[in-house]
């Protein structure tokens, strides 16, 4: 059934966090404490929000479009979500497109009580177990992939609802990052290779989960420590928690990206500082990719931290050569008169009186479509640069993710499509260089990538996937039976 | 789970009708033909609507809360529901609370495809139903006694959907009018008493389904004949009909509190003119109760067609001696200062030119708490009446309906909790008449009440229940349990 | 400057009232008196509403586009309009577009203190006044005429507020009852001629002002009397009123189509019940045009009291034969595929099944453009009616109105275009009449039209204008000099 | 008269520029072009934006609260502003209060024919001058000092439009930069001092004017150079372009606080960077208050040029210790059990990971209430920092600014109130050190302050105000009667 759509995607030329979550029991602000902590987590998904609680006797929930300050910032608004337990969800729209229906926590009635579930990352088995599951007669009410979850915990024949969840998630492949309110408490729980990330904290009596440790910062907490990959823990009302690993022990494979993207600089990702990770990743950069150059320029703000590593590591003095606006969002009406105004500018601006006449370092996190790498290097040489060298502070992204981050289809990866050579010369950059993989592993991890046991996913630069793709895999098993296959996975 | 609710019931003293259905097949406009026929049905609730339709491929879904003009009267909403089919949906608040999620028509993606229903009545054994398909591992999207009907289809065991569908209806006890929407087309039906009304007509090629005529009319279509009680009617979008008659033969029971109240005056409910039918009772209601008056007084606007039977039998004059405002909605700030002020002064107040030195009888249809009546009684004699005498153009309405009706409790049915004389000193009147329950038979059915097999539903009057009521007999036997059993249905 | 119109102009062909006002003294509950006072006005005008009050220290404003409810019915909006004066205003947008800038009370900060002015009634040389006044300098805030009336004042010699008030209005011609406040009180005045309705209540020690009785009822105030044409009364913090008459005498004209279709029915206009005087003129129709039919049919609601008249006078029973649905408003997508589907349907709809078969008799307070009229003819056929004969309760509208009601300009008006028999045939009615102009006077008069000195303001059936039309006079000279002048009034 | 204000003043403990203008001649994409350039000027107001445009025939307005692509984003909004002139203003509220009639640009019909203007600035005799024209009759729509000038165009007695305006400036005092549309074009000016910027730049073959560079980069258009000071520059719609000096020549005294934090970096402010001026106030406090220490951080984003050029200057390693989110704005329910949970966590989070057990040096560009520096010391200290030196890039502002700056009341300044080490107690630094106001005009001026002929406007630093200031000397005559003076400034 199709909703309309009320937020057109931007085409902001970026992988897409699809999610971050929340939770926290134990207090009677569980709801305030969760909006704040969502609105630290608001970078992870700016679409839509949504909290439930819990007070005992009846789950209660709000949801809606754009960011977290629009919808839980009024007093009515939290006043309305009472209890000592309380869970929440920021999203982009990727599996399940958007309407409020697909906004979490999801929540079903089962036969044991109430169950609602947030959740970070993406079943890669989903559209297989669904299928079997509408042919048993299960109605989905949403398109996610998460309320595949909730419809085998409420089929599963085990009694309890933590044997009916374990039983559940043994049919699921991916990743997951999930967070669960019962009426006996939260359960919080991350997928065998723990590719998605998720922190216990404590404020107080209160036990609290979130994506990040910046929201344990934000609302003053104290980190405890993150939930391991394969662990299910369990918190009652009383503050008793249970740890449980029913999937025996794995080597974890964390998101890589998460170091060269996704999460906030100030947050401890894996147990490492993300911003000394990007620092770090430029220095090697600066390293394997030295130029003679005025002035090392981030593209802000993703930028930043490792352009700060390699004019550490270089000497070239860092400048704020491109400024960045903090009002951008909607699309404005362009004046038809001139082929020169886009939306770029409204973004990112030159800082013409630094730029002219010199030889610039771009710095930049990574490269997808390639487009607003383009335009900010045509910005840099319309101000003045005579040299623009750009350097990436990941490597070439050249396949999709399927674990719960909005990656265009890989035709549209422009290092899918061409070798380093072509893409200077899409980008019209004097040169271009990517950090090598190795240096990127040396950089989080302190030494070489692992090619037998790896340290990380890394799937969207090596096409490595750690899981089986059984959606995938169908789906271009029914392309293969067409005259003119589908674009494939390599 | 619980939504705040934005539209808290206004305390409006009268029964409510808690539905209006609509759906087109066979017209390029489906969509704006259904939005233009749910208008007409408005006034069978107000709350919220929406609208599905299905285009060949895909449904297409909008909903809101309020009415139909704020909903779907834009170009943008009609274009949003493209498709040669659509089904819509008025309703009221009753099982299932407020919220998005139980607007319908509800939906779901079975095995065999989409399945949509719009659904006017209740079904007296949801909730035992419900707990069972739970126990089973259904999850309920909704807190509708209709979604209860599409798990049962979802879980039927025959394969094609129509059998699925008798074979879910077979189990359900109550009373439903209801328009499905399947990928091959559009099935009316209404349940084996045909409680709830539900009419078809044409409107060139296309066939509709609507709860009362007026829609046909509004929309240009012409009157076939009613859906028949028991009957399940199939339209494919090449126009053909069939009609299936799975339940066997019963004798109708249709609710006739759509002639007293529910069904606009212009509708035809069961053979016969609403209007005639009122003013047929208010003829009786003159023949039963005469009183010496100079004036005849509706209670606008719903006591008018009686008025003017009870007028033209009587002799009295027929006058507006209470004017409406066109202009209630919301509830004003009161002023502190002055008991006087009261909401019901801003929907009616005296023609108090004509009401001065008079003695009026006042007809009103029905007396459900007697708030409203009693404040009527009052601002009569504020307005100078000498003697206000109060008739009513329905027997005393002292039972709940389970049938699909908005009714207080029963404690707070005045006529639950006194007799006739105590009601008239409750509402202050110089005299008080109901119109028998013989009398009210004579004038819509030609007939006294057949009280072996009653020719209409008239629980709400006689408490005289013609299915099972399975949920509360379930509930009085749990109360049954406690030391202080909760309030009981006579 | 021009701003969007946000309220697209319904074609209801019936001329609008353009304005309503209240305002009340002496309560500590002033602007929640004013918000309940103004919604019982809220036919006058629908567009727009505004409550300005005052603290003793500061006066306090809101506005709003749409009703009273939706601007003035919760705790905040009246907890900001502190004070124990208060004066409101609703409107159509006849002079001076929309834009809330024209929304009324226009307030100005005069050198003696703050000046607020509440306008019913139209100023006919305003466009004169207003280019002398800029011509010396002066700023206009809005497009409206009443601002004239505060430049006036702001420029008058006088010292004292309530003699410049004076000297502004001996400039003024034209109709107004005004709602001023002043940080010494309130002061109320009706045009030398009384044209616009004006009247004075008590509600315990509070004085209040309104367009009709009916806001006096709404908020439980007693009448006291009507403000008299002429007269200027003035009431200070303390309760005392003062009345001054600086016009001298003339013989009132009050407006009579407040009797045939502006007032409510409910309310007491020049001393007579509206109801009665509409009842009165439907008795006058049935003596100057009577018809032998079935049934006395009104157009709903306006038509009803003339056509009880008509009804009790010629013993042919009255019958609802048109139903009007309560929710009317915004314009549907019309589908396309039929002629038949209209506007007026989910307006009006036939009663079927009285009128089959019928000779009816319809009454209308009035024809304006005649396009409803038509239809609703077309209607009563359509239903079955075997002759429809057409009466209306004013006699033809054939000229435009100066004095603050919204008035086709003359071409649209099918009583300026046609004699009594095309006119029938373009309604396509077997028979029209009007109510004769002394048959009207009998009504509301009790005698016939004094030709000499007339009883009221009738131009818009008489084309004889109670004053000097200095505006148009000046724009039909303009309109001389060009080749083809524009239409004029004759 | 007061009207609610829907933006309560966020306490961000900045001063805030409250004003920026832009305007376009020339081009049929005037408004669109006008929104682009005020989107780009946001940070310079971003409670209510206005744009009035200009086709020939009319003047069109739309206003708003809210940011510039809330407002103006749409192909309506555009639309609805047709014609080659347009012109458009941000703001915060600072003179004049809220409420849409203040939002400018404002508009008048005055006899010559429309006349609308954007105002950056502010009159310091506005309240004189007002007294005044309302004493001879003047009605002002607003309680903007900009609305003053236009009052005294339409009361000049010179005949035309540029005449009575020059007239008009020369009666007011104060700063103003001024963007003025009549029907003949577009008038630019700029008080003779020159306080607030404008500057002018080339779009194809139209003109433009606006308050930054930065506008013309986000448009594409080329700067051609500021408008001087006691310059008008009128340009008719063939490009003509006449440049007038009424004022004779001053002295110019640009507001220097554009340099420290007004002005985005981007921008060339009065031939200068403002990037390089920043990055050079850096390094000029390096030399004057230097500190041993790890870390150079800076307080984003406006301290981050300075802090760069502290750290090129000292040596010691610029690094992002202090995160801050791109998502602010509303001010979230606080959680009551705990002190520690505050809204400046919201916006600025500690690195923790980077800062612990570091020296560090914190950068920022000003100081107002203090407020602020303290919280973030204090956040410093909770994230492990050894010590925290606090380096403030320009001197202790100590005096209000009455030049379209929203200071705090005057004691509300910390500088205003202590010394140097009380105020370093104040916000817990272990030591805190001010640029020097000599050390500020050698980085913004290349030389130190010429005390007898200041090159730069400096009064919140220095209290030399170059201007009179009427209104506040009258206010301190009235103040002197009191037996309890007001606050005064010094």
């Amino acid at each position: 059934m199709i909703f309309p759509h009320p937020f057109p995607p931007a085409d902001d030329d970026k992988l897409r966090e699809e999610c971050g979550v929340f939770g926290a029991i134990g207090t009677a602000d569980a709801s305030a404490v969760t909006a704040l902590g969502l609105h630290a987590l608001q970078h992870r998904g700016q679409e839509a929000v949504g909290i439930t609680s819990f007070d005992g006797q009846e789950f209660y929930s709000r949801r809606g479009t754009g960011h977290v300050a629009e919808n839980f910032s009024t007093q009515d608004a939290i006043a309305g979500l009472p209890g000592f337990m309380a869970a929440g969800h920021v999203r982009y729209s990727t599996t399940g497109g958007a309407g409020l229906r697909n906004v979490q926590p999801l929540y079903a009635d089962l036969a044991a009580g109430g169950f609602a579930v947030a959740h970070n990352g993406n079943i890669s088995n989903a559209r297989t177990l669904r299928d079997e599951l509408v042919r048993k007669g299960a109605i989905f009410q949403s398109t996610s992939d998460t309320e595949v979850i909730i419809h085998l915990v409420a089929t599963s024949r085990y009694p309890t609802t933590i044997d009916r969840l374990i039983d559940a998630l043994r049919l699921v492949e991916g990743a997951y990052s999930l967070i669960v309110m019962t009426p006996e408490g939260m359960i919080a729980c991350r997928d065998p290779l723990g590719i998605r990330p998720l922190v216990m904290g404590k404020l107080g009596d209160a036990t609290v989960f979130a994506s990040e440790t910046v929201a344990l910062d934000v609302i003053g907490a104290d980190f405890v420590r993150q939930v391991d990959p394969g662990e299910i823990v369990r918190v009652d009302f009383d503050g008793k928690l249970t740890s449980l690993r029913p999937f025996g022990q794995n080597r974890p494979r964390p998101c890589i990206f998460e170091h060269v993207y996704f999460s906030r600089p100030d947050s401890i990702f894996d147990g490492r500082s993300v911003y000394e990770a990007r620092k770090a990743i430029g220095r090697e950069l600066a390293i394997e990719a030295p130029v003679e150059a005025d002035l090392v320029v981030p593209v802000p703000d993703s930028g930043v931290p490792a352009a700060i590593g390699y004019a550490q590591q270089s000497g070239v003095p860092f400048e704020l050569g491109i400024i960045r606006s903090h009002y951008v969002g909607r699309t404005f009406i362009q004046p038809s008169d001139s082929a020169r105004h886009d939306g770029v500018r409204r973004k990112h601006n030159a800082n013409r009186g630094l730029i002219e006449g010199k030889r610039i370092v771009l710095i930049d996190d990574s490269i997808v479509r390639g487009t607003t790498s383009m335009k900010i290097v045509e910005m840099m040489r319309a101000a003045g640069a005579t040299e623009v060298h750009f350097r990436v502070a990941s490597p070439p992204t050249a396949h999709s993710c399927f674990y719960g981050v909005d990656t265009p289809e890989r035709s549209k990866l422009l290092a899918a499509r061409m070798d380093i050579e072509p893409m200077r010369d899409f980008i019209k950059a004097d040169s271009l260089a990517f950090v090598s993989i190795d240096g990127l592993y040396r950089a989080v991890a302190d030494q070489k990538r692992d090619n037998t046991r790896p340290q990380y996913c890394d799937a969207c630069f090596t096409g490595d996937y750690p899981t089986s793709l059984t959606d995938l895999a169908q789906r271009e098993n029914r392309d293969a039976q067409l005259p003119f296959p589908a674009n494939k996975v390599a």
